[in-house]
């Protein structure tokens, strides 16, 4: 990216004083060129603009704005268009109350049920979190308004969040916890990318030239700005020198300590003028996009509607639903069917326009059906209960259950609902539970309820949302975008989570979600991309077509049933034969398809080479590993419909050698694997080319001398190695990394250092 | 330790010389001076000395010896005592052959089942291990023969096991796998300890300075020599700096670059006077046992035969055994009753000097009795074994599934046995199982027989063994030292074993064995320290009695049945709420009680401070954490007969305090706690006090301020800390670590690095 223009007129200290904010929300500019500052605001699922004597710890009250469902909620419709439309209402919100600049999407993976911010990011899959984040980014940009695309990264937890480092390997970070984030930089180009509190690999987000360069500038073409996390600047001239270009917000000593580092030659003076070009053509855009709006209320608080609608996932359904119009009174039981839980607390929380709730909505829905509601789980509401041919049990968390700011330590519903529930097995009636909450809870009574809809926290129409789906005005169409367990001792990373405050182990690496569960054998209570609705749907007429290292699948899908409803399928591919341990399957793709009863769609979807693709550590880069795959559609991670094998040729492997790689990698190598098979061949008298090539004569030897590093071989004393022309091999070989990383791993991604 | 005194008449060439091999199984002395070398030669469960011309690779076949059985099955023992006796016989072998060192125990941890050479290791529990290892330490030196403890460490995997880097957590090694080599360094002091093939941390562990010198000597006082694994040094002049003393066997060019080395500088001459030093002393101390030895034959097959009874474990039985003297022919199926599984493949392999089988040993046990014998699993054997009253199945490994040099890939009996043992579902009468592997199997069909006798490698004599147990000439007394699950997938290090060649992450943690199973909620075919016999025993009058961070724990063992029979009682420590993730309970003290019918005993296990304590990161050290414990007794990990609860005082908590460490933990500091705190308590006109000491006033700010790094908290700008005062008490901790580690592990323990 060219240097700005107006730099060369900047004095430090002006530079300095726009890499930093100038309040709590607003950047500074440059005054004295008439360069106005522009504003930022919190809220991923819904604007939130503080007035300018607010409260500085970020999480007080603001202006009222459209509450959309959080981000647990939006995932589990897996409709990127929606996300869109949702981007852009926010977009309009954000011009017409002089912000610049949306702090969201949050796009982090769920890696533990536990973290209290879960309710704000999408999915324990990076692709889907990827897809849908790029289509909200975009939505909001197309827009004039800029996204903040946050935590970067490996910001899974609350508790301990500005101090600890997360220890993730390589691979874990590029198939899990960056995915999202590449995603939403090539496709959608986001005006900024948030840095997170924690510390990767021991060194602070913040300051991290692997992850705020490397990867996020040099690797996936980034041309934004990084801005930090509120107060998660520690050290400001590494920040500057590392890729941070804009510390947030004001800082009583962030200027002055760039001006410091620069007079000591710590910090080169072109790294701050490559951030302050970064945040000047910032604003540069922002100010290109200013314009008065008109926020639509109405429309909006519809949009919320449908997106609520969208969000909610039928988990069961015994013959419950839909309510019918007429029938017996229903007994309604629980607070949260008056009074929602809709949003979590913490920087994203909004102010709604006004708000909903199902118990009217539902009265509305259902004119001619009593309701008696029972706002309290005590003995009257359980003895109308038990006693009702028709029961809806409003369950969920409790508002200081999840939050930004800590991780929760259980993830069961509150005892009094789970032991109301409990007591309603010997009911007369069909029972109806609707979950509102943001993050996977247990269901314990999930096997004698007739109906579960997981509502989520669907925002400030939830309610209206809630009333939709039960009563069959629309079909149910959410699926889940993350697994719910039965057991909390089952989560991938039980134990290691949240760690001791100065580390946390990424112990699962690559295994979490779903990839966990079914990797391991171990029962869930609902799997991830599992959800129902009011009709059938079948699947058929699986095709797929290879070309090079991608394929376009295609199939028919059908609604066979009586409602019209949309369909989310989806498609995992599974490599069953790798070098390392895969997943079973991963998500690939999906789409989400409209139909009416009887109607029937040829669906299409594409697969990219990145699809068949794992991070090889001894490549230190993606690799498709030559052999077959299969292609699964299907309607779950758990209920895969049609699957198709396919063969890809691969790409060559070239592992990064070193001269103590083991014996059997320089086989394998195109380039070093003859000469080596041929010193081998001639050792020994022929016997160890013998012993290399049937392994039956002495397993153990056999793999010894796979396993010996080459450069050891010539010790092997009674075997005449050709020491000389292994010696020749190695120095030709020329590892690829520079000689003081012993061919590792760039020192930022050390564990343990720092 | 003192140099030895002759190391100033040494040349260096000489010097380099003694800390160098010979021949493959000899050390070098220094002729000029008369001092002639020594041997060693492999074997832990029975000797392994090769004639001079033998071959190099090291596991050829070797003069006759006595085979005991494998680890697998002495740890099943639970019984030192036997260690110790077998120790004593090896060493009475050892000197009758010449050889001055035997190279074994092995107690590295069954972190998987795949681990090719779990049959040479005792346990997944390391208190177990190290208490078994100390006492053959111990036989063997008593009787003049040194010992070489191995594999220094984290050597838990054949495949790659010399070019990978076991990726180790420092509680993990401080809690798993360095215990049991504590252990027996502390209480039996070695006269060797081997460094194993593989990296730790990326460091070689043949040239881990903190592994081999400050671990090992300077903190558990270790002043024997360290010897490499045969064939594993890479940079020998690293090595001996690092505290590896002696190379084997005999190097091409070891001594050369020694001397290289310390011409360069590179290698300082105390270095390797240290070392040389090392190896005389050992060479002394092998010369002042020396003497003539007979080896009683009888003797050592008799106590062979007692090891094998001890050691196998009784995993089922529904009333098959013991076998009856008379009645209906019994039928024997499989080729392992006449030729047996006893050992296992690699270098710890044994040419025995006589060998049982179960067949004709049960022929002689139950002379009354017809036995018809089928060695293959086919038809003819399964239409007699459907139809016989009585059926013993010998089921096992084939031999070449289990060796040093590389790892199983699966955990099932060969296909034919599951098959045939499947189909006597359907059959008459009852079905014993034997089963002969040195490491744990799946047992599909444990539901279904009568029951299932596990009798390892029983070595030479185990067919007599299996005999005597099973006729009920002996009563089965073995109980698991490791656990035997029921799906490959449950085990703690599935996807993580062996690795990519590079690395193996440790993913699981300190979270092995039944810490795993039990902490996780996952189900176990066999649970650890499981074993039946053919009596009952009832536990009664528990009582603890504590003192300072001790206890002694007292209760009754009773032998209620009919047979005399030894039950091992264990003890298992509880401590249901720690800071960090404990497993549910861990074991710490074991007895064996042999008793005879109606006979009762008063049993007492001592437990030291360490029983408690648990590694806690961040203090560095050991932490004995205040509150309640739960002192259990039981007859396996999961049947606890008896608990008490006690109440430690606990240590102090001084974490090793960084200017970046969360501010909750400072204040937690009993040093600078109180100082910070009142710097919190004056913030903000007293409401920051407020918010710390009032959590429900808001959840997630008063955890921000928890979790903020106590240097940071200046920033935040509406609240006026004391900043001066701040910096003062950090200036005044004094951080305990130099500087350039930033208060992290030292630089060995580095992950990812070299």
């Amino acid at each position: 990216m060219p240097v700005h223009p107006l730099i060369a007129e900047l004095t430090d200290a002006e530079k300095a004083s726009l890499c930093t904010g100038a309040t709590f929300w607003d950047l500074a500019g440059v005054p004295r060129l008439g360069i106005e500052g522009i504003s930022v605001a919190d809220g991923p699922h819904g604007l939130r603009k503080q007035d300018a004597d607010a409260d500085n710890l970020g999480t007080t009250d603001s202006r009222p704005a459209t509450c959309f469902p959080t981000a647990s909620g939006l995932a589990s419709s897996f409709d990127p268009e929606l996300l869109a439309r949702i981007g852009a209402a926010l977009a309009v919100e954000a011009r017409a109350a002089g912000v610049s600049v949306l702090l969201g999407p949050g796009v982090n993976m769920k890696r533990s049920p536990l973290c209290g911010r879960n309710f704000e990011y999408f999915s324990e899959d990076p692709y889907l979190a990827g897809e849908l984040g790029a289509a909200m980014v975009s939505g909001l940009q197309d827009n004039g308004i800029g996204a903040s695309v946050k935590h970067f990264a490996a910001n899974n937890q609350e508790d301990h969040r500005m101090t600890v480092s997360a220890e993730v390997d390589e691979r874990a970070l590029r198939e899990i916890y960056l995915p999202a984030f590449e995603t939403i930089v090539r496709k959608a180009r986001p005006w900024t990318v948030m840095c997170s509190y924690n510390r990767l690999n021991g060194i602070y987000t913040s300051e991290h030239r692997w992850l705020l360069t490397q990867v996020l500038r040099e690797e996936w073409g980034f041309e934004g700005v990084v801005v930090s996390d509120w107060l998660a600047v520690n050290d400001r001239a590494a920040g500057i020198a590392a890729g941070l270009d804009l510390e947030m917000p004001m800082s009583p000593d962030g200027p002055t300590r760039v001006l410091a580092a620069l007079a000591s030659g710590e910090l080169d003076r072109t790294d701050l003028d490559r951030a302050a070009s970064r945040v000047l053509t910032l604003i540069d855009r922002a100010h290109a996009s200013e314009g008065p709006a008109v926020v639509d209320v109405d429309a909006h608080h519809a949009l919320a509607r449908d997106a609520a609608r969208r969000s909610a996932v039928l988990l069961r359904n015994v013959g419950a639903l839909p309510l019918a119009g007429t029938g017996a009174p229903i007994v309604v039981v629980g607070p949260f069917a008056a009074t929602p839980r809709y949003q979590g607390a913490g920087s994203s929380r909004v102010v709604p326009t006004r708000l909903d709730n199902a118990l009217d909505a539902l009265r509305v829905a259902l004119p001619d059906r009593r309701i008696d509601y029972f706002p309290d789980y005590d003995r009257t509401a359980a003895a109308a209960a038990a006693a009702a041919a028709e029961v809806i049990v409003f369950a969920g968390l409790p508002e200081n259950a999840e939050s930004e700011g800590f991780d929760r330590t259980v993830i069961d519903l509150p005892v009094e609902q789970s032991d109301f529930l409990h007591a309603l097995r010997q009911r007369l009636g069909r029972l109806t539970v609707v979950v509102q909450a943001g993050s996977a809870v247990t269901l314990p009574f999930a096997d004698h309820a007739d109906a579960i809809l997981l509502a989520w926290l669907g925002g400030q129409a939830g309610g209206g949302a809630i009333a939709d789906l039960l009563s069959g005005m629309h079909s149910p169409s959410g699926k889940l975008a993350e697994t719910l367990p039965t057991d909390l001792r089952h989560t991938p990373a039980h134990t290691a989570f949240p760690g001791d405050g100065r580390t946390v182990d990424y112990h699962e690496s690559i295994f979490i979600g779903y990839r966990w569960y079914e990797t391991r054998g171990l029962p869930v209570a609902f799997p991830f991309g599992h959800g129902l609705t009011y009709t059938d749907f079948t699947y058929s007429d699986l095709d797929v077509t290879v070309e090079d290292h991608t394929a376009a699948v295609r199939f028919t899908l059908t609604n066979t049933g009586e409602f019209p409803a949309a369909e989310i399928a989806q498609v995992y591919i599974a490599d069953p034969a790798a070098e390392l341990p895969r997943p079973v399957h991963e998500l690939k793709g999906f789409a989400r398809t409209h139909l009416a009863p009887g109607e029937s769609r040829r669906v299409r979807i594409e697969l990219d080479r990145r699809a068949f693709a794992y991070w090889h550590p001894g490549k230190g880069d993606w690799h498709v590993e030559a052999g077959e795959f299969i292609v699964e559609v299907g309607a779950s991670s758990a209920d895969i419909r049609l699957a198709q094998t396919i063969r890809l040729d691969g790409d060559p492997l070239r592992r990064q050698l070193e001269p103590t790689s083991p014996t059997g990698f320089w086989l394998a190598d195109p380039d070093y694997g003859p000469a080596v098979r041929d010193i081998i061949s001639r050792a020994g008298g022929g016997l160890v080319g013998m012993l290399l090539d049937n392994p039956e004569l002495d397993f153990g030897r056999h793999h010894m001398l796979l396993s010996m590093p080459l450069n050891r071989l010539g010790r092997i004393d009674a075997v005449d190695f050709d020491i000389p022309a292994i010696d020749e091999i190695i120095a030709s070989a020329h590892p690829p990394l520079p000689a003081d990383t012993n061919g590792e791993q760039p020192a930022e991604l050390d564990r343990r250092r720092s």
